[in-house]
């Protein structure tokens, strides 16, 4: 009999899925919209879906998940991995103070559940098959809309004692820093979320650069301006959207140097659609670390671009729930 | 047969140590000079003054340890739990690069022998008899002449890959702050160590308020001036005392506020010389934590003081000496 390992990830707007088989192998992989009021009209959805895809024929009108040994979800939020409870989670908001599991064990008949942060989600997917393959001790940056994040120590996801570990995007680098949307001042994610860099772009178009490749991008733009315009221009040579990478890397910089100063992990790695600038941040935030750290044998951490893309999350969640079901 | 665990505490001028029962109870402590340029004969000198307290009688000439179950060293400096070496220390310049474990294990008639760095032995023993009793997840910040850190999560205390985790002192608080010991800018041992206070406290004396408490206190003690002076003072009600403290206490927040949106942990332990000045420094520290953290349940986080005092990091290697027994 064909085992088969659900792994999804909700966001605003979708739900990015993977089926696997045993040994982790992608055999399916698809999405559905986010309906950010309901959970259960979502899930339901995906449960549809998901056994349309691998249910053996039957004449039963409801989804069967006879096939299917666990499921995983990823989820942007306060995720409770015990409880499954989703607290705070700005992007989901009827989501929100709901129960994961139990939403979830109720449209996959009862079959056993993982859930977990998002960003936690994505590393697990990095460590098992990305570019944390093979270490033990990670960390990782996703820079998004906001910036997330999530640590990895022998091998297990830290979440702390309320859930609210590896809010690495709200790190205060600055005090004097740039308004967080968080309501903070000088977190990370006031310079390295792509919110706060699209905002960043406009004030020098507005103020600083009247009349430059950077302000025409802006004007034309308009509202649909995105850190992948913004990185197109620094890679024709545009001196001051290069220069916006490079703050970018230089904060990300003191961000990996305090996270290597206290955790010293075997890699740093850096993701979400932000990091998809690459070397434009992640040089001069790589020649930001060695200076701050302080053990000599931690600071030449190598600091890496993710590899799995925006399927991570879903290929976590999928080895989460597999690796579940071998502790049990 | 009595069983003695010996824990130990190596500083710059003295190491101190406890012998403790299988219980952890204290049965005897003391304090041997050390000698910064041998360890060899500062552990012997240590050595010989245990076996007197503990030895059965005997004929030997060479000390006798048959009662002694096992030893335990804190260490300032990048200790190796592992291997037993010890790296960058610069209190103990003659004990770079050397390997504790073989020399005490060489002194201690072989006995089993476990080393760590001096905070993280104090978290332990904190953990066990202290401040963090009943707590899993713990975060030490010691502050003394610098700023050291520990990090414990699910009762064990984090090294790093490189023995570099927990060098919470050298956290960036500000790129645009005050120099620091480490060549580094804005760290918080730059204002929360003791060296950083008084050095602070003088610059006030000197250059904004001469002719006040604080600076005929800072000309009176001269070379002597320690924080011990200039909390007494901020005591008697002398405005620009207090406001040092507060100061301190502030950028502790935001050291705070960033390791609880890292780890979030059960409990935040202030410990060292400097933190007997006590409410002076957390309470404006605590007034910071809960703007910070972002995770609802984690702002509330109990940031206390220390409890067991300069033998806490003898303690503590005491604790982790009859423990490693129990595990192997």
């Amino acid at each position: 009999m064909a085992e088969f390992y659900l792994g999804a990830d909700t966001g605003g707007t979708g739900v990015k899925y993977v089926i696997t088989d045993g040994d982790g192998n992608v055999v399916f992989q698809g999405e559905v919209p986010t309906d950010p009021r309901s959970g259960k009209k979502t899930l339901a959805r995906l449960a549809m879906e998901v056994a349309e895809k691998i249910a053996p024929p039957t004449d039963s009108d409801r989804p069967v998940f006879s096939n299917l040994a666990a499921v995983g979800m990823a989820c942007a939020g306060i995720v409770d991995p015990v409880s499954g409870h989703l607290g705070r989670s700005p992007n989901l908001p009827g989501w929100e103070d709901t129960n994961l599991k139990s939403m979830l064990a109720n449209e996959f008949s009862e079959k056993p559940v993982v859930v977990v942060n998002d960003v936690n989600g994505a590393l697990y997917g990095e460590y098992r098959f990305g570019s944390g393959r093979g270490c033990e001790h990670l960390v990782m940056i996703a820079l998004g809309t906001g910036v997330g994040g999530g640590v990895l120590l022998n091998g297990h996801l830290l979440v702390g004692s309320h859930n609210g570990a590896a809010e690495i995007g709200h790190m205060v680098l600055d005090p004097s820093g740039p308004i967080c949307t968080c309501g903070g001042v000088g977190c990370l994610e006031a310079w390295a979320g792509s919110v706060a860099i699209v905002k960043q772009a406009r004030l020098l178009a507005r103020v600083e650069l009247k009349d430059t490749a950077l302000s025409q991008l802006v004007t034309e733009k308009g509202e649909e301006l995105t850190t992948r315009d913004l990185s197109l221009l620094a890679r024709k040579g545009d001196a001051a959207s290069l220069a916006l990478f490079a703050e970018v890397g230089h904060r990300l910089g003191y961000a990996v140097g305090n996270l290597v100063n206290i955790l010293d992990p075997d890699k740093v790695i850096i993701g979400g659609g932000v990091a998809l600038a690459g070397e434009l941040i992640l040089g001069p935030c790589r020649a930001m670390v060695p200076q701050l750290v302080l053990a000599d044998e931690a600071k030449n951490v190598p600091v890496v671009p993710a590899e799995l893309g925006p399927l991570a999350s879903a290929v976590g969640a999928a080895c989460l729930a597999r690796e579940s079901l071998a502790i049990s």
